[in-house]
């Protein structure tokens, strides 16, 4: 289900050119060495070989893993990365001009994620450089814990663990350590990390494109970071769920990959792997930490959450464990000036999520205990009749709603709406005082301000509290048909004001006011406020179905064209034709000539 | 094209609660506000209403735009951030309880993004925190420059320019600033920002699977932030085309909507919508900042670079455009601890992009100046029509390969070897010595190594650079079969060595090893060269054909399952067949005995 060749860029040939020269443009402390494009290397703007004094620390490799590695050059992280096209390890020359770059007299480490293609590249360039007089150390990560192990000749692959062990390195090198200490922290940081990835679509290269092999509802657990075939493809799950099993098997005592037992420390990183929002990765997050916690025995010293090594464009995470100690942890909050390094996760995290206290409304008004009242008066019963009966309709039209709002707003009209109503309806039953219709009025408004958002939400709440306002000023416990007219007069007025909008502009006064203006001539013609209830609301439903004929002048409408307004009407003015009908007629049902 | 309803989440109607939990986990520096999850308040944990000396900086609206705002919430930017569900305003009740929570005496900002629902939910809860007493001032941030003005009553959509107006009021609240002047600073920040946004894909809701009205092949300019559908449908462009539209429409004259004319300083926002990887954003950049300058006349001072404010999982992007000048820089630039504001950013961009120098190769050999010789001895000419033949036999394998590699490995395979086999034929007429053919193989080893990253190109570099040394150390000018098969020999075992595989690994070796074979078992044997060259090629050709029934030792496929091996040959192996066995037959097409 990737998005299959549909892709922000120019040439797919010059998409890691094109990516440095953004970077270097947004970055001013990132620069790329001469010979580019051909050579892809960026470096720190401020190292030259000739005055480095600190051990450089240098990574690279294949394109398509952005930010990684380019993103994390900066002082206190890597001096150089050497950039390769996409998926491909870079060629020994470009390696061998990013260490010639950077490389001062106290040598440099390379850093390598373990694929053949960059152990072969990385390690004859390493070879080339030592035989000009450098001095070079090579360490070489994989992290991949979603395969069996030992299969074949090369080991684990290198996944997002590379990062930690990235700035582990920049860390030590910027403390000003040797270069065999450097390589040694690094290679201990290296031996201590577990990975594994969860993919909801393989990632399409810039050019061909590649074939899905992952259909709607499945996932893939341990896929590789080119899109290789992970351990399995499995129907897709709750994160909750896949959170356990990827932990479970990076934390596995069969493996033997991490060495972590209960009672460790522990640093947890929740990596997107290209097209993963924010949003779900932090999901990841706030429940891996606590199985962490709880089911594994671990303490979890920090949390990085981010994309910090990608697969173009996948959707899905990895979830690197790392074991933790005074050392790693004091290498891993070091300052760095690498532009992807996250920030604001250092420091202690709290031993428990305590919510802050809230503060208490400065009102001096206590809120009325409530109740249902045990027998009802016939206006009473009539108010709970219609009630009952509008949130039911609204209940109903849910799909509906949100079908129409698809079409010319953000598809949630239906869903808010029918939050509002069953909450109606709940607390209805529990403390409507319902022979006080002004009084009902107003909870109707609290019930909806407290479970709708949105801007239906609010404008309901507005028309509530104006209704009710109205009718407790201008009326006794016994309402007349005048006064609930006035009262919905009150709450178009309100709504109006507030929200901005008149008649003709495509909203619910499009059903409402049409109402109003049938149900005050009826009453001033001596209708019955039965006959002239009803009839008011076929002009409910009648203004409603002409606003397919508006163009929309607020709310989100109001941006759509209109070619597709005139197919459908507004889904608000809809909405309120609907529960207005529905109370009318309950009314009609119910109404006794006492 | 999006990945509909495929999320990495457990319950929908959790996303934004178990997003929070996750980012409070992440950022030991953010916590939320007692009354959660019903209400969704993240701020500062080290701020108290009661203590708090500073304006507090307070934002919100629906969720699904993450990090925004929750993740801007630090010292230095947002006090308090208010989230709604997904596309759905905060209640009132929310709003009320942030506000509460962390303005002192001094009062609080709300910054509010033109929605008709946000601005009655925070324009309420700020009527109702005035009653109670508190100082609230209210600014209304709308910046999308992709509709005609002054179209209904609510004007211009907010949208990532927002981002900066938090950052513009955060740092002027942390400078210690009073209410009016903070008000004051983010209302002129936002009168000069402008943004238009891209988008290659519709956003899919958590929950109701949205329709998907982009087919492929085709974008959308000026989309709403929540999927509302913006001006235009068009073909899918490059983004080079993209960047000027996009540029000319948020700074046309004709709409007027932002104040920057030629000579003006700016701000470059380029911001993901949610699905857009690292690398096209970064294209992005790169294009957008020279044709400001050039091309509108602009000072770009700062890029931000990364996803501000997304819309759930939309592949796109928005661009927005500042007005800059010095306070406003300042601003920009001031320290903060909101974990998504962007870091390495701030100070002056040089003005142009130079290259660093590589520095020279320390090894004193030189570089001997070669080229193709005017008169060809018989081995030269043979030697021209064998590599002639084998670079074209891998050109025309090219797609075969790619095919074959998307199964087992990473897909490039065929485009890579393209890349070298058209390199060796372009250097073979300018240069090869071909009547060295010890210097030739070297040199086809230089071609390859200069254009094919990968494990492939190193493969046959380090196979090119040992069968020349061979060459050299134990032949004269003219070359034995015998000579040839050693230097084959030579090439295979230095692969082996660097690489770890050998025979039956299922890589090119599973070619070359039954090949190398054959031609010195028929040599011994006393065949003649031509013959024995060709025997062995179909030795290459069924040994590479014989991998499909190997299991993966090395390289990427060592991860792929049986299952799928067994349908696919190695590529590599495939490839290495291919040019083995065209340079025999070419051999023997033109071999004339002297």
């Amino acid at each position: 289900m990737a998005c299959q060749g549909k892709k922000l860029i120019n040439d797919p040939n010059d998409v890691v050119t094109e990516f440095i020269e953004g970077l270097v443009e947004t970055y001013p402390g990132l620069q790329y060495l001469d010979g580019f494009p051909q050579v892809k290397v960026v470096l720190r703007a401020d190292v030259s070989s000739e005055t480095h004094d600190k051990v450089a620390v240098i990574s690279g490799g294949g394109s398509g893993h952005e930010p990684a590695q380019a993103g994390y050059v900066g002082e206190g992280m890597l001096t150089a990365a050497i950039c390769g096209d996409v998926f491909a390890s870079p060629p020994v020359d470009s390696i061998l001009a990013g260490i010639r770059a950077v490389t001062g007299p106290v040598g440099c480490l390379l850093i390598v994620t373990n694929y053949t293609g960059d152990r072969l590249n990385f390690g004859l360039a390493a070879e080339q450089a030592k035989a000009e007089g450098y001095k070079v150390e090579t360490v070489i990560v994989g992290d991949d814990c979603a395969l069996p192990p030992r299969r074949g000749i090369i080991g684990r692959r290198g996944l997002a663990g590379t990062i930690l062990v990235n700035k582990v390195a920049g860390a030590a090198a910027a403390a000003g350590r040797s270069l065999p200490d450097v390589a040694a922290e690094a290679k201990r940081a290296s031996e201590v990390i577990g990975t594994m990835g969860v993919a909801l679509s393989v990632c399409t290269l810039p050019c061909p494109a590649t074939s899905d092999r992952l259909g709607p509802e499945k996932m893939e657990l341990g896929p590789g970071i080119h899109g290789e075939p992970g351990a399995a493809v499995t129907d897709l799950q709750p994160v909750d769920v896949i959170i356990s099993h990827v932990l479970q098997e990076i934390l596995s005592t069969e493996t033997g990959y991490v060495p972590i037992t209960r009672g460790n420390r522990v640093v947890l990183m929740v990596n997107g792997l290209g097209a993963t929002p924010v949003m779900e990765l932090m999901i990841a997050a706030g429940k891996a930490v606590p199985k962490l916690q709880l089911e594994h025995g671990l303490a979890v010293d920090r949390v990085y959450t981010g994309s910090f090594m990608t697969s173009l464009d996948m959707a899905g995470f990895s979830i690197t464990i790392m074991k933790s100690d005074e050392s790693i942890l004091q290498h891993l909050d070091a300052a760095t000036k690498a532009p992807y390094w996250p920030v604001a996760v250092d420091g202690n995290r709290p031993p428990a999520k305590i919510p802050i206290a809230m503060p208490l409304s400065r009102s001096t008004k206590s809120d009325e205990s409530l109740c249902r009242p045990l027998n009802l008066t016939q206006q009473g019963f009539l108010l709970e009749m219609a009630v009952e009966s509008a949130s039911n309709a609204i209940i109903g039209l849910t799909d509906s709603l949100n079908e129409w709002d698809a079409r010319v707003g953000d598809g949630d009209c239906g869903s808010t709406m029918y939050k509002g109503a069953t909450a109606v309806l709940d607390d209805m039953k529990k403390h409507f005082p319902l022979n006080d219709a002004a009084e009902t009025i107003s909870e109707i408004g609290s019930s909806i301000r407290r479970v709708m958002g949105g801007t239906s939400g609010i404008i309901y709440v507005i028309m509530c509290k104006a209704a009710s306002a109205h009718l407790k000023a201008n009326s006794q416990a016994d309402i007349t048909a005048k006064q609930w007219a006035e009262a919905l007069e009150a709450a178009i007025t309100a709504v109006s004001r507030y929200g901005g909008a008149s008649a003709g502009y495509r909203t619910l006064l499009d059903a409402l006011i049409p109402a109003l203006e049938v149900l005050k001539e009826r009453l001033d013609a001596g209708d019955d406020p039965v006959t002239a209830f009803v009839l008011s609301s076929e002009a409910a439903v009648a203004g409603a179905e002409s606003t397919k004929h508006m163009q929309a002048q607020a709310g989100r409408s109001s941006y759509v064209s209109e070619d597709i307004l005139s197919s459908v009407p507004d889904p608000g003015a809809m909405a309120a034709a609907s529960w207005y009908r529905a109370a009318a007629l309950a009314v009609e049902d119910n109404y006794k000539v006492s």
